[in-house]
């Protein structure tokens, strides 16, 4: 059994310079815990990039070749924090097939190459980690893989995208519009230049599709799901929703329906007494609903150097703790890899609908005749007519995915008018 | 390393009838993830205590004598679910003895006789858990051992006593009086015949003690610090509270001052965009502030036999995934038993100041003059002038315990008046 594990790190920017320092700070107690001492002894880092002064201060090697950390026979644990798909990859496969256990804190490397990555940490007998992958500073990942295996988890519901949250909380909260929410956001660097994978729900789905392993030992990817964002969100249907006692939060969506697996990232209505509710600003959340605990919920903040760094250093110590001369290395979560889907007619939920009618006379009861056709309850929340159009708003009753598809269908064929919105109503 | 445990279980009561039917449920797949079979062989009863036919549907066998089961030879692990200090503490004792590992949901226990306890389980090389002690359906204690390894914790804030929370959201939402609200919670069974533990805040103290040692290493006794409860709160005070954007929530509240530890059970003002400040009826939160992660929550029922028993059966998963042969039984928290309080003067807060004043002409720039000499900047936020005396409220910017308690001393040694009641402000 090690007494002392070595660590390589990929990549020094702001989380890998807090991984160095927390290891630091935290050293002896993480010893006391687990009797084992962390020490970082190499960095990889790009030419030219200077980081000279820290590796002298703390005491470890800068290199210029991945291969000087995942081929060198010393180090036991390889810390990738360089982010990206490519090379990312290619070093931690590396890194797994000779024998280090790796941490990472890249969902968009685990959400597309997970199940190759912990295929090949298995046959190499060692442990791949990734709690910050997913809401950054909440240790979700080790609590579904640890504290509900005596229970059944039915259904997860994430707030797991900070700017999103931030930009809504913002619109909500300041009367903003879309475009100011984000100019905002990223002013506070909450989102980048490009905000596409924020703003359109890609960064969500990442993280679903790993909650989904988790939570039901099941796959998914992000093709086979719904993945909607909320560029060009309505304030109006925002304003709405607020008057009925909802929020409109940006919802991972992720539930277990008979053996199959129903997923979807979107806009949602969250009722006002649910604990996602009061989730603000650039705050994560993670809902599970589960046959034993019921209702739990885990909030904290989802991204932010410093508790990235921190989770990333906690799977440090997970492993230090793991070092045992008996037993395998262990498996964060291992998943069946054979996809299995919810049969869409047993997914059911409620429904915020906002049609855009541009004839007023004869539309309407033509619509009100498709919902009855397809045996849909709702009331009509708002009705008003505005210069071009008539705006009407439903809230439907529980409806499954094939009447809400073929109503919707439906409706935006009819000439002049369209579902301008639909958003799922969460149960409270 | 053993491939199977056999458990015997003390009580079965609900929890533990629960506990029976989980783990049940629940072998196969907690034999998939830890490669060992949970089996039970044993419950104690009581004489004339009928369980024949839950015992022969789940192939068990009943006992009457707690010797039958903590001296079992075949029986690794037992499960107390009994309740109570005595015989609840010797049957462990004798348990951990014998080299059995033992699971309990116990918090009185643990709270007063925990140093005992693990000191007996360190001794004889077994795991003590008791993950369900405190908020039932929270993984909690799981999440501080694990999860802060690489952190360093604060304050921990909790809701936790299911009761009083339920007490308070009904007298806010309903406009209920103290003594309805506690009329409720006995009808639907949240609240005892004898309510002293949850209205008093005892239970929430000894839930105080377990978190001030899983945060931070370190002990403290329920006699040690100010335990307060919701005894005859006043409506107006939580309808004011509510009118300057708090919610009155019972705070269990330790935090690391230096190296000491400063810990209170005490109705406070939560800021409404707390997270603690959404946690409605019978749910239990726990927020926990800490150097790198910054701010978590964690959420969930804290009570229930089913949420509990899931709790026990998640601790007794744990001791099946800890099988080891080279390695000691793991402790769920150890902790330095010699105390250390935080310096009063270090220790700094916010004040709600209710004060009635008899005599309004003179007593009131007495007050002021008060205030002006222990430092106490404040604002008036009512005055009220009723038929026998003045309501004055005062909303404190942050002093420490010092300057509150000299200031609350001196109000209260004037003639004709007192501080009718005084709320910590939580930070937001």
């Amino acid at each position: 059994m090690r007494k002392r594990l070595q660590i390589g790190i990929l990549g020094l920017g702001v989380v890998g310079t807090g991984v160095v320092e927390i290891v630091n700070q935290e050293r002896k107690k993480i010893k006391q815990k687990t009797g084992v001492d962390l020490l970082i002894t190499k960095a990889l880092v790009r030419p030219g990039e200077d980081k000279s002064a820290l590796a002298a201060a703390q005491g470890f090697q800068l290199v210029y070749d991945s291969k000087d950390i995942t081929e060198d026979p010393d180090i036991d644990v390889v810390v990738e924090v360089m982010g990206k798909i490519h090379p990312a990859y290619e070093f931690i496969t590396e890194a797994l097939e000779q024998g280090k256990h790796v941490v990472t804190a890249n969902k968009d490397l685990l959400a597309q190459k997970g199940t190759q990555l912990v295929q090949t940490a298995i046959e190499n007998h060692v442990s791949l980690y990734y709690e910050a992958s997913v809401a950054g500073g909440i240790p979700i990942l080790r609590v579904l893989a640890n504290s509900f295996v005596a229970d059944e988890i039915t259904e997860v519901l994430g707030i797991i995208n900070g700017t999103t949250n931030y930009m809504l909380t913002q619109m909500v909260e300041q009367q903003m519009t879309y475009e100011d929410a984000l100019a905002q956001a990223q002013a506070l660097g909450f989102a980048e230049s490009n905000p596409k994978n924020d703003v359109d729900g890609i960064d969500a789905a990442y993280k679903t599709v790993i909650l989904t392993r988790f939570a039901y030992g099941l796959d998914i990817a992000i093709d086979d799901f719904v993945v909607k964002g909320i560029r060009g969100i309505d304030l109006e249907d925002i304003a709405l929703a607020q008057s009925l006692g909802y929020e409109v939060k940006l919802i991972g969506l992720t539930k277990k329906v008979g053996e199959g697996i129903f997923a979807e990232v979107a806009p949602a209505l969250v009722p006002k007494h649910h604990p996602l509710a009061s989730i603000r600003n650039e705050f994560n959340g993670v809902f599970v609903r589960s046959r034993g605990i019921g209702q739990s919920m885990y909030y904290g903040p989802g991204a932010g150097s410093l508790p990235t760094a921190t989770s990333v250093v906690t799977d440090l110590a997970v492993i230090a703790e793991n070092q045992s001369d008996n037993k395998p290395a262990p498996q964060f979560c291992t998943y069946e890899t054979k996809k299995a889907f919810a049969n869409p007619n047993d997914v059911s939920y409620g429904y915020f609908i906002a049609l855009a009618l541009a004839d007023e006379q004869s539309l309407w009861p033509e619509i009100q005749k498709l919902a009855e056709a397809y045996g849909i309850v709702y009331r009509v929340v708002a009705d008003e007519q505005g210069s071009e159009s008539r705006r009407l708003v439903l809230l439907t009753e529980a409806i499954n995915e094939v009447q809400k598809h073929q109503f919707v269908t439906s409706v935006n064929q009819l000439e002049a008018s369209n579902v301008s919105q639909i958003m799922k109503v969460m149960e409270e």
